[in-house]
């Protein structure tokens, strides 16, 4: 513990490479050089570019719009634990936007009204079940090898939860909760059916589960019995299509171009229990999922279920997978508790980043599928690189022109560096420079994704680095800092850094796509709700017992009941339209001491239920600014004894 | 209410100021015209200045700080319905945290936490009273005229409270929900003591309640009988100390830089229910409270108390105040439904924005207080100008130079006009040009502050405008769109827009004051908490009956516990202290299933408190990425059945 400590403060250090001197490091660099098959003598790890502020007038500016010039890109983010999701536009870094989906959000009234609680899930006596939320990463959905504007998905680590959002409307339409896992982490859309060619788009979203528990989860102690699973969910209705039963556990998740693997890089083949264990083997394993042998698999029948899950269970253990020609996974060793696994836009390799290891390894699909047809004796011979790039390499991301950018946390760098020549490399060809430029971010980087980088249409222009410490990078706020994500030029040969922003922990990953691809509605239709006011005539109050049904529309600056009554003890369900139709013309709705607060937006139907149980005149006001007479557009409740 | 309507489309139609050759408008161009005092030749209403897109190179980059640079001033912004405080960096317009209050936030365990949980307030069960709010005020605390860094004070409008933030720390401390109001909107500090000049600094802070009601609160729907309360809440205490029943309502808040007054803009002495009432009267008013004469009363015992509430309620009536020697109260009246008094930074001048009349009022305080000496026959004889500025006045900000910046929502402009000529201007000099330069803003702006503005030291170097309506600034989103906060130049003579920031709804008020004002804490100490674990051999589980406590610490990589053992339908409480000390390194605490979430910064002690619920094993996991090890810092929770 101490000598970790240690460590840890020196990497925090404004020197920050000083540890590099020393023999600490907790064993962490002692080990992963250890670890290391090629060190080139082109790969300083201690050396790093010379600072990007040099330039800032010419590059620094490209993220500085015009005031009402329009950004070129979208970012998608995960919002951390605020389990939302953050949208965000590209090169200015400006947040437009955030999309509530697992924690509660006053604003919008989601977990407050009917709508939201039931697509966030409730108990028994109507409240939520979950309101915190750790969310990881967020993609969208493919077709034909680049995004199609249809869905984008979000994980919840702490409840295992996958959130989908429709990007028609920027909101969340579906929440599934997985079953039989804990620390559900890295998660990937598929991108093309691996049997039928003419499903060229998403049908499939993999999740892998980090944390190994007894199964049916009891009070057992005994880690050995332990196990993760490997989870694949219906991209279209949400639920959950199959599961893996796996050795070790699963971090990061990939899919091919081709639809044919899935693939998820395991940290902890140990199954330890405890960090010493689980960082004690010197090699770790990508693990790949042959994903329609899987569902053969299924279809046989071929498989069990856990505890009261329906959810089918194929064996992707070792024990059960020897013989290639039939096997459902492949377990390709990595070094040293790896972090990501990352698909290159050319199709052809996942590359896991070694974390405790300062080594990428590149592994090439064509001869992982090679391994299931018998082709080749092991899966290790799939690797086709394993290089140095620096202390702590976590995630990679891609220009399209063959280049590779690593995060590396201890070193507190971006590594840009050459696939093919670190594959020439790795043949033994020791004139390969595939390290090609190192820039200094500030500091500890996670996550980096460049734009277009997980499409097949990666376009090399922006990188962006969520850094998870920022320390003297903005003005102090008191103990809690921010994080640093930063924004990278990667047009030219060299990186130039343009710009710090800070964001409130903890986001983590994040795509970056054009503009163009796409096309939210700025309106909604009256249709879009079964129980929408469609016109302001329909408005009144309707009893059926204690049942009362408040039915009102919205229309500046007035609501359309000036006021109604309900009586003490009364279930009231309040529906509100916004019969306005103007873009941007959004209504708010609050009931004070009712804990109500919602928004409709133009054409839009919500509703809430809650009992009556305080008497008196309550002024519900419209909470979103609408119109000069905006303070003046109230209704009142009026609760009789 | 058709009419209405087709006017607000036109206000958000490109041309906006297409209805200003109309006749529409709902009746507010042609009755705020009517209410107009004086109508300057150089006050055009259509007429902007040039876009300030023109000249970005030179202003506009002020804004764009290189990576790595500080920037100059803080922003403490109204987080909205996020029930929140921002915390922005200027000129970058960064956001660099939120502080949350009145509303959960799954990070940091904001209504997780006993800690929390214990501020904000809870129902019989335990549960969290409310989870929504509408915050729209942030004021800090003064010392001799200016911010003296210690707090800083938040409303929520939807439940009347009032939440004080220690800007050491930056965390809410204290949470007060006011008795006998309903819509507290604006609130204010006082900036010294009306009596005793040693107290040069904020002792109290004013609220306003904008609904009236029936007192106390009942299911009564005669409007005549309800009424609004004005309230000093003790800065220190947080207690509330008295209130005054008064005429009309309140709106926006303000106070003398000596002290002896505070003042509330009233938009309906009508004390009408709908907007067509609220809107009938040509003038309203600035309600003027006398502090010294008040709390005099309430020492008197010249006061009564509603309902369950024990708080001195004076009467501040007009009826009760005919005396000027004696009254507490002095209404001024202003234009029709006047949104907004402001404070000129010389102590001489508070200022109403009429809203629905074109035109700005200057009352000077001097002779206000001549009227409570006697001296002057009405209170309306301390109005020194009333001017048109524009349609739709709303807010006013001030450079210290002698200018005033008023917001116009319905022009879509900010107005910069000089006050002393305004005064000239009123009392007969029709040479006086007064309006100095107009600005579009993009669109409908609401609130807007200068730096320093509200203080003795405005220094006239930025001003930031919040704008209602972004439409076409951003990257679409869905029908939800952002709102945009616009920074503008004010150093030089012209008004020169330096960035847009799109902003999610909705914010209202901000302060901005430069960065040398606070002296934030980076790292707690171990005595902030009593019940702090100190040290690691403290750690274990100690049972009294079913009641179980569990004692933690966290320090890189690990927690001090790699398992615990509890039994079902065990109350446990967990504590756990952050025993790391290096600044930035904070760690999270989450237990799947259990929707438990917090983290602790340096030196930080939080608790939970939880009814163990689920049999099985639980990996407690940190969720703040902390070190290279940090996805295997865990703990196991083993609840036995």
């Amino acid at each position: 513990m101490t000598r970790a400590k240690d460590t840890l403060q020196q990497e925090l250090t404004p020197a920050r490479r000083r540890f590099l001197g020393t023999a600490a490091a907790a064993g962490l660099a002692g080990v992963g050089l250890a670890a290391c098959s090629d060190k080139p003598a082109n790969a300083p790890a201690a050396k790093a570019s010379a600072p990007a502020l040099g330039n800032p007038g010419e590059h620094g500016n490209a993220a500085h719009l015009k005031p009402g010039e329009l950004d070129s890109y979208y970012g998608l983010w995960s919002g951390g634990h605020t389990g939302d999701m953050r949208v965000l536009g590209l090169p200015s870094g400006r947040e437009i936007t955030r999309i509530p989906v697992f924690v509660p959000d006053a604003l919008v009234g989601w977990g407050i009204t009917n709508e939201s609680k039931k697509i966030m899930g409730t108990k028994a006596d109507g409240s939520l079940k979950y309101t915190v939320a750790d969310t990881h990463h967020v993609h969208a959905s493919y077709k034909d090898g680049n995004y199609d504007g249809r869905y984008a998905w979000i994980n919840d680590k702490i409840n295992s939860r996958i959130g989908r959002i429709r990007l028609d409307h920027f909101v969340c339409d579906k929440i599934t909760e997985l079953p039989n896992v804990q620390g559900f982490h890295g998660i990937f859309p598929d991108k093309r059916d691996p049997v039928d060619p003419k499903i060229n788009y998403t049908t499939r979203v993999f999740c892998g589960a980090e944390f190994s528990i007894p199964l049916p989860n009891a009070a057992t102690d005994d880690g050995t019995k332990y196990r993760s699973m490997f989870t694949c969910v219906d991209a279209e209705t949400m639920e959950v299509r199959w599961q893996v039963l796996i050795d070790g556990n699963c971090d990061l998740t990939a899919t091919s171009y081709d639809g044919k693997l899935a693939a998820t890089n395991q940290y902890n083949v140990e199954m330890g229990v405890k960090y010493e264990d689980m960082m004690s083997a010197e090699r770790d394993a990508c693990l790949f999922f042959n994903i329609a042998r899987i569902e053969e698999a299924v279809k046989a029948g071929k498989f069990k279920t856990v505890g009261t899950s329906k959810v089918p269970v194929v064996d992707g253990t070792r024990e059960a997978n020897k013989d290639p020609k039939t096997a459902l996974t492949a377990y390709v060793s990595v070094p040293k508790n790896p972090h990501g696994v990352n698909a290159s836009p050319d199709g052809k390799y996942f590359i896991c980043a070694g974390k405790l290891s300062p080594t990428g390894t590149v592994i090439e699909l064509a001869k992982v599928l090679d391994y299931f047809d018998g082709k080749l004796a092991k899966p290790d011979e799939a690797i086709v690189a394993e290089v140095e790039l620096g202390l702590g390499p976590l995630h990679t991301a891609f220009d399209g022109r063959g280049n590779a950018y690593t995060t590396l946390f201890l070193d507190s760098q971006v590594v840009k560096w050459n696939v093919e020549a670190a594959i020439k490399f790795h043949k033994g060809d020791k004139n390969a420079k595939y390290v090609v430029d190192r820039i200094d971010v500030q500091y500890q980087p996670g996550h980096l994704n460049a734009s277009q980088s997980e499409t097949a249409a990666a376009d090399g222009k922006y990188l962006a680095v969520g850094c998870k410490f920022s320390k003297d990078r903005f003005l102090p706020v008191g103990p809690l800092h921010p994080e640093n994500e930063q924004l990278i030029d990667i047009s030219g040969d060299k990186m130039v850094l343009m710009a710090d922003h800070p964001v409130r922990g903890e986001p983590h990953d994040f795509i970056i796509f054009k503009r163009e691809l796409l096309k939210p509605k700025q309106v909604y239709s009256l249709d879009d709700s079964p129980i929408a006011v469609k016109d302001a005539k329909e408005s009144g109050v309707t009893r059926n017992g204690k049942k009362v049904t408040v039915k009102m529309t919205s229309l500046a600056p007035a609501f359309s009941m000036r006021e109604f009554k309900v009586k003490k003890g009364d279930e009231v369900t309040l529906i509100l339209t916004n019969l306005d139709k103007v873009e941007d013309l959004t209504h708010g709705f609050a009931i004070p001491n009712y804990n109500v607060n919602f928004i409709v937006n133009p054409q839009e139907t919500k509703s809430v239920t809650f009992v009556a149980d305080k008497p008196g005149v309550f002024w519900c006001y419209c909470t979103h600014f609408c119109h000069a007479l905006h303070l003046e557009m109230r209704s009142r409740m009026i609760v009789e004894a």
